[in-house]
């Protein structure tokens, strides 16, 4: 049997990831009582009085739904709200194991931004956060940007900022690695989709001065004909020389790959092209846009992927579950200040002497990241209360 | 501290009654790529491919919503979404304990009618099931007629039809107790909101020959102003000889009183009025619409309640955890004959001969009553197949 064939094995066997379960017995007329009628009455009437109550005598505030479309799901596209189940089961999975947040799928049928909105303020009243996953580009950020400003609790697109944050924290210590700074080195982003948007935003607020962004097309330069507004808008912020060209032309003296795009895109010749001391992170799952030992044959000499059978996994499952964490503790919503913090703390969880080309960025099950992510977060809004 | 003050306290060391556990251990890179990435793909594929197979695959087979908008919170009333979590969670454990569903709740920040229909066939997708709760008449009506419709997963309203069952069951085996016959018994139901209205429906559907409904103008008959559609439907389906008057006319010569009401509107003169071998079900919650003594002292010889700490508790959580788990197995919807088969099977849990006036149905805590239910469920579905 393949690891393929396991896996799908065992999620028959499981039949759903996820378990609701009680927290006390309801063995007796007592406990009922306590847990249901009469006695459930009481925090009713308290929460009637005091809205805010509800943090206190329910499960709100450490209940979040993981809610999509199934527009892109995966690699997979397009797939459905049903298909997209199991990754929505697989993130709720990750939130308790790493984060201690309780969490749920909510999976829409209907595409429609207006609706997705509209649907998500309405079951809102249940949940501490909203955790968005796998919801096509551009649609995504009209819709995070809509929830983050109607709701009152925190409303996170991890496709955009959890990736964001983790190639962040690992280009930190890449840059400490290869002793380059951020004002002058130059990225490279490939895919202007929902990720590579928001890594270049989140590069730029941290100060990075030379960030460029290709696409399909190329090197998003402003006026470019075929971008939407989201593409158009970095057009605007990012490629300050102003340069045209594909891919190739864009790696040409730079120092720093990114790539949230597809596999194979990138050859040895493109990477021998950069320079010295490059830095790539290939991060198109399962096959990256360039193999590390392609990478390292080109000149590369510092490598990550979105694998964890290479060294500098850069995952997601790095920051949620702690950020939420916090977020929920702290009742926050997830601001840019609270994304640079985190993703620096995150950097800063590998010290000095044991930085490497091989070591920058903490290994997944590395128990002490959710509670720094979560302390950083509580701290950051503190500033500001 | 008193009952009440130790259920708030409770409440708020818990902060929910419910956690989401994962099935299983993710502790190493191996568990990560079968329960998340890149493992997750395959029954993803899968149900892309048929979209059954998130059947097979997922939670969704057993996984309901407890849906509330708030407006119809025990007897709080219209409280509002948040207030209604610690009901809609508590409703959540009983399913767990009880039948093994995982449920969880999702409480509404709309009212409208339209917007709730559309809100639930928009999370559909991730459901099994969907529970409709203290949603206030006849608003319930529709929402649940249009959702049973449109949807093809169970879809039930517990206060009017889970009440229903229950009462159903109670009373064939009083019935058997005084030895009267259900075709010309007459049954007056007081209160014609959503437990009244579906209580009177399944006791015609199951041949009680004689039904008076009542509410607070009096007895229910065709063409009388003020009544909502629901209403004036029961006042052409009920009260076949077309009386009108008060609760206290509708009594005199009745065999059966079913009230899920108000507390003490009815009097010891009132049980006095009806028929020999009177049967009382006083329902009304926590003060029922006649104590028990009263009843008795007024002549009844069957009483019940919808408390604990008389005899004969008709309690609501007899049912719906054993009729979801029966319908989220054979994937049906709860038709009229199941309701009906499974309240004939709640009666019969008790064996003739240790029926009595003391004894008329299972106790909430009867271990034996969520699979004959859910048995009995899968049996009638598989009826029709």
């Amino acid at each position: 049997m393949t690891q393929l064939e396991e896996a799908l094995r065992l999620h028959e066997e499981w039949r759903g990831k996820l378990e609701v379960a009680a927290k006390m017995k309801v063995d007796s007329r007592e406990a009922l009582s306590m847990a249901y009628t009469p006695g459930v009455a009481e925090p009713c009437k308290k929460i009637h009085e005091n809205r805010e109550d509800v943090y206190k005598y329910t499960m709100k505030g450490n209940f979040v739904a993981v809610v999509t479309d199934g527009t892109a799901v995966l690699g997979l596209g397009d797939i459905g709200p049903e298909a997209a189940m199991p990754v929505m089961e697989g993130k709720a999975v990750l939130f308790k194991e790493f984060g201690g947040v309780d969490a749920v799928p909510i999976c829409l049928d209907t595409k429609d931004p207006e609706e997705i909105i509209e649907t998500v303020k309405r079951i809102a009243p249940t949940f501490g956060g909203i955790n968005l996953e796998d919801i096509s580009a551009p649609r995504c950020f009209e819709i995070e940007r809509r929830l983050r400003d109607e709701l009152d609790i925190p409303v996170f697109h991890d496709d955009q900022h959890g990736t964001a944050m983790v190639v962040l924290a690992a280009l930190t210590n890449a840059l400490r690695v290869v002793g380059k700074n951020r004002e002058e080195a130059r990225v490279v982003v490939n895919g202007a989709g929902a990720a590579g948007i928001a890594i270049s935003k989140l590069l730029l607020a941290d100060g990075f001065g030379d960030v460029i962004l290709c696409d399909k097309a190329g090197i998003l330069q402003a006026g470019m004909p075929g971008m939407n507004p989201a593409q158009e808008e970095m057009s605007r912020i990012t490629n300050k020389e102003g340069l045209s060209g594909s891919l190739a032309d864009a790696l040409r003296g730079a120092d720093i790959f990114v790539g949230v795009s597809a596999p194979h895109i990138v050859t040895r010749e493109m990477v021998s092209a950069m320079n010295k001391d490059g830095i790539v992170f290939a991060m198109a799952n399962p096959v990256p846009e360039i193999m590390p030992e392609e990478a390292k044959a080109g000149g590369a000499r510092v490598i990550g992927t979105g694998r964890s059978d290479f060294p500098n996994q850069i995952n997601n499952v790095l920051v949620f579950p702690g950020l939420f964490k916090g977020a929920l503790k702290a009742r926050c919503k997830i601001t840019e200040e609270i994304k640079l913090n985190v993703a620096h703390v995150l950097a800063n969880l590998i010290p000095a002497e044991e930085l490497s080309e091989e070591n920058l960025i903490p290994y997944a099950f590395d128990p002490r990241v959710a509670d720094a992510i979560a302390n950083e977060v509580i701290r950051t809004a503190s500033l500001h209360q």
